[in-house]
């Protein structure tokens, strides 16, 4: 802008009066075109911010993150959040922070001074978030997270419905011996799926049975570690915490000459692009609706969609039935049910 | 900054003067206190860009990309990139596009127009790229991708090399008969890993073999419906286009009671996070340097790595050994080598 105003003979403050265009600034025609004439000249560009100042506002949505632009599991929150975000005119601008603090403060500041719409804020695993101050000066939602004091309105994944999903998914089959392969990292989805789990159990008028639930590290090498301890139970079906359980499991079972799902059905959570489609057989699983999570956090943001009365909006998780559920049959569960008959 | 002045009694212009803090400005100390005093009543931030415009640039280099931050392929761009930048005092800024000329075209314009210090402009895979011509206007570095002109400065994935060392792993265990499984699209990754392999053979005097050369589908369906011919073929080792194609290969040779790497020895190429270290056995494999390639597109945007005179960076892919590899001895190998000596 000085540069500007040195190449057109006039003060930095009449540059800024002309590129904003005000009306009311008492500038000579000629004044304004040898500015119009420097700017041209130079290559300078109109001044965003000033634009935004005037029009209070600019095109820009801000998505502040842990890492989900790093990870390879929640990238559809992003996706979703510009699609929805691109309908309503807006840009998403992503700051990827991987616990950086300081990078946070200067991100959010920028967005900030910037003045974008509104900012998403979001995290890779569902979990419970501190939102930093700075963001309480603008609008923002969390997605993916929420605060434990529940005074930021946030767009969760429904952990319970999801598990509900995923073990109604075995029910519907005819299992009633059904073992769950949670997390051991305390979190949302552990007790969330765990919750869903005894809620489709009762409503089924299956009895809980706490020898069924297991706890392992939530990948592949905590499906395979515990093959041994679940098939110990005779269960004819198991929900794995996630897909990449799921994988392990397969792996832990096929080296035991076992089937899927003859002789043991499967359910994971997640739908995880890598995994779920293309194991063998392909894994039937609940998706994490992380698409989803991204659209509603900007629609809620924009008020386009109303968060309810505590501010929480839970998206549901949904079932994606591929080919490692069948019927309940064969060896594996008739004898045990035969057993709690008394025969 | 019209509230501003507004009530502070001054014009726009004079808050603009008074806000980048201009020495030679000629406004009063009273008019000066009330413009403070207005923006601290008003919560009003400092003006970032009237800053940038001051000292020449702002503290961010902007990321634009087609789809990194949303596919679970290559986010690890995005780490080294924002890792090197934060070294340097810079904040990466993120558009992920999608496909989106528009979106892209306003996401440039804003990056631009704040003054970033440059722009990488980075795709998910390894491709020729159309670099939009706004971005001329900054400094700009081309990640994971080049411009067929030559013209823009670009960070890529050595694949000749990669190629190679993927190769060698097999032939420094005595493999001799060597299949590779390459993938149908024609991209740089196809023809680079292909030379390398066919390097790699003549510089350990093997033949090469077009028998042995196979085109599947770059995913698990690949390497899973390639089985019958590969083994046809009678190779002790492999070489995969990339993991998910090892993944497939690794569920067909299963099925048909085979061992890996008794029976086979397998490479793979990508080292993919969700995948490559939780297949049974663990996959070698040669990564992609993601993480390096974000890393070394800053430094060259920044001046900190020199391009070398054509504005080419190649980054090596390492070779990650884990257990799928073994000696090349047993009937997979030998008869055909003995065949070879005409015994």
């Amino acid at each position: 802008m000085r540069e500007v105003a040195e190449a057109a003979g006039v003060s930095v403050a009449t540059v800024s009066l002309v590129v904003n265009n005000k009306p009311d600034a008492r500038i000579g025609a000629d004044a304004r075109q040898r500015v119009h004439d420097a700017i041209r000249a130079l290559g300078y560009r109109p001044n965003a911010l000033a634009k935004n100042l005037v029009s209070g506002g600019s095109r820009f949505i801000g998505l502040v993150t842990d890492a989900i632009a790093t990870t390879p599991f929640a990238g559809q929150i992003i996706h979703g959040a510009q699609d929805e975000a691109w309908k309503h005119g807006y840009i998403l601008l992503i700051a990827n922070i991987e616990g950086n603090e300081e990078a946070e403060r200067e991100a959010i500041s920028m967005m900030l001074e910037h003045q974008v719409r509104g900012v998403l804020y979001s995290t890779w695993y569902h979990r419970a978030a501190a939102v930093p101050a700075p963001l309480r000066e603008t609008d923002v939602v969390l997605v993916n997270c929420y605060s434990p004091a529940g005074d930021v309105r946030a767009v969760v994944p429904a952990e319970v419905q999801g598990g509900r999903t995923a073990t109604e998914l075995l029910l519907r089959e005819g299992h009633r011996r059904i073992a769950i392969i949670n997390t051991t990292t305390p979190s949302p989805a552990h007790d969330g799926r765990l919750r869903g789990y005894r809620e489709a159990l009762e409503a089924a008028g299956v009895a809980y049975d706490p020898a069924l639930v297991f706890n392992a590290q939530p990948d592949q090498s905590g499906g395979y570690d515990v093959v041994e301890h679940l098939l110990a139970q005779g269960p004819t079906g198991v929900f794995c915490h996630n897909d990449r359980v799921a994988m392990g499991l397969y792996d832990g079972l096929r080296e035991r000459g076992l089937s899927i799902p003859e002789d043991l059905a499967v359910v994971g959570f997640d739908n995880q692009e890598v995994i779920a489609a293309h194991l063998r057989p392909p894994l039937t699983t609940v998706a994490l609706p992380h698409y989803e999570l991204g659209a509603a956090g900007v629609r809620v943001l924009l008020g386009v969609e109303d968060a309810p009365g505590d501010g929480r909006v839970e998206v549901a998780c949904p079932a994606v039935v591929r080919s490692s559920v069948g019927p309940a049959q064969g060896k594996g569960a008739v004898p045990r049910a035969v057993g709690l008959r008394r025969s």
